[in-house]
């Protein structure tokens, strides 16, 4: 396949998943900076790996949410949290992976995590 | 509920995950020093959180793939994958969650948790 | 012991280390949400952890520290470091750990940890 | 060397790559509190390391870069990449470690960074 | 570009770097499970970002083994280390990104990224 | 102070916590490749920051094992459990700091520090 419709597959799919709003807002906030960096989110995350069909969508985004949290990275555990609400996780499931953390990366990452669920719950007026 | 009774039902469904051996040959390779640490994990990790409803245990057990493979507890990562295998994950889904954390934790760390899974998976006789 | 208890004991203790108000704000700030997170950290964390003798509490402050300042916590070590005056540890004694902290985790996260302890002394006025 | 010296030469290069405002700022900012993790900066790193020749500065910029956006350390990016712009390096080659960091270190790792450095551009008049 | 040709051109970058036997080895070493992996390899990151050209190989060199390092990705570090002394980097200028890191990331990692280097510098007879 | 004086009386305190043999060992490890490092360890570690007397050595201890749990450096982990016991802690006390580090960084983070102590516990025949 053809890099650049790679790329516009998985732009169609990112946008599908987030909102035209929000993914357009992301490619120009580092402006033509930024551009090769939105082919790699594009083109290789969502052209590629995500457009893989052995899990459903909403269990990439239990383990996108797992993966973020761990790794400590706030910005985009927001992003995959109105992901995963998008994609049809409910709050409780959302709710489990963050105790799950708790016990397994500790108590401040959950806190943390909690914090950007909170502020993404609120924000899609879900509490 | 008596912390004593939450502890044998976490044990109960840990056995119940990774084998009678394993949770044995854990629970003994830290001898008495170690004991307080099993309480933890007996009755707070599987007595308490993974005794919750919402998600079933194959999705939990992707969520642990996730967070530890992010992480870079390789060890961890071992048990959890045997446990995702018992829950019923299969290796495709399994290799879909390390081609996520590729793109979002980076290369090395897909490396490594390629190499614990095949690990794994040898073990199991799966490849 | 019943959990409840144990919540409670710790809970107790708690509210001792860092002030009833401090705890009702964390609390509350996460809403039925966070309720389980709660459960987590008061009949788990305080209420069996925190209460083992073996060490002081300012000793086990200047572990939380060393600790939460090494895992680049720092809102979790703004915490313990009220904790850790509160438990009587001097400002001379923080520095020291935070002074480890540049050699052994590096000068970076000494800078982030100097700047939490700095905010932290203001508002307690000792600086 | 005695270490006045070893401090006296490191705060005449720090001031050299990042400019006399910004040193003082930072050795102003936690007061007392702060000296010996000053002289830790002055003496150790900007005496001694920063002193070693086997690399040119620009170079060195790129391995701080490097280093300080994989470890997530966000400030430090900021002050590293301003050295790199004052020690010659371009846009375009932050530009090429940021890609390798997304590939490496991960899209969030990455995303981080190019935040950092459109803010130091701008403020450099760069974008 | 097609991604099969941005595949082929990152296998003989790859290959250049590190030796056919080296890259085959480790293709091998997953099997048909490792496959995607590879193409995430060879297509993205030594097809893409690693073709970029602003920064010489050794440059390039330097911040991998910064990166690396400072993320305690040790067999990555490896494989880096070993690329760099293929593109030209000096004994001499790897010590000073391991001395960086000592100061940056602490003596532990710098302790670590030394045992490294030494296995590689060892097996390439250099010490 | 000269740096060389800095550096034997740091050399003299580092022997006394660890042992001859094993500091030996330690810098002859890395070659003439390693002796910058060991300048950092001994001079600015051992004889600048380790010479404050805030903290008994039995406290600063604490503090390390601590902080090298929490950014999974087990190698050091180990250097400073041994100095840990040649300071005086219990391995009651270490337990205690071992059963935190579950709660705020997480069991696998625990269970790999265990792992670790019942090693050195067993070199010592404390167990």
């Amino acid at each position: 396949m053809d890099t650049r419709e790679q790329h516009d597959r998985g732009l169609a799919l990112r946008t599908e998943l987030f909102g035209r709003d929000a993914v357009e807002k992301r490619a120009a906030a580092f402006g033509d900076f930024g551009k090769p960096l939105q082919h790699v989110i594009n083109a290789y995350a969502y052209g590629d790996v995500w457009q893989r069909s052995a899990l459903p969508l909403a269990t990439k985004s239990i383990a996108m949410v797992a993966m973020m949290a761990a790794a400590g990275h706030g910005n985009e555990l927001r992003v995959h949290l109105k992901g995963a609400l998008k994609n049809g996780c409910s709050m409780d499931e959302i709710q489990e992976v963050l105790l799950l953390l708790a016990l397994y990366c500790g108590i401040p990452a959950a806190n943390e995590a909690h914090r950007v669920a909170v502020e993404v719950f609120r924000e899609e007026k879900l509490m």
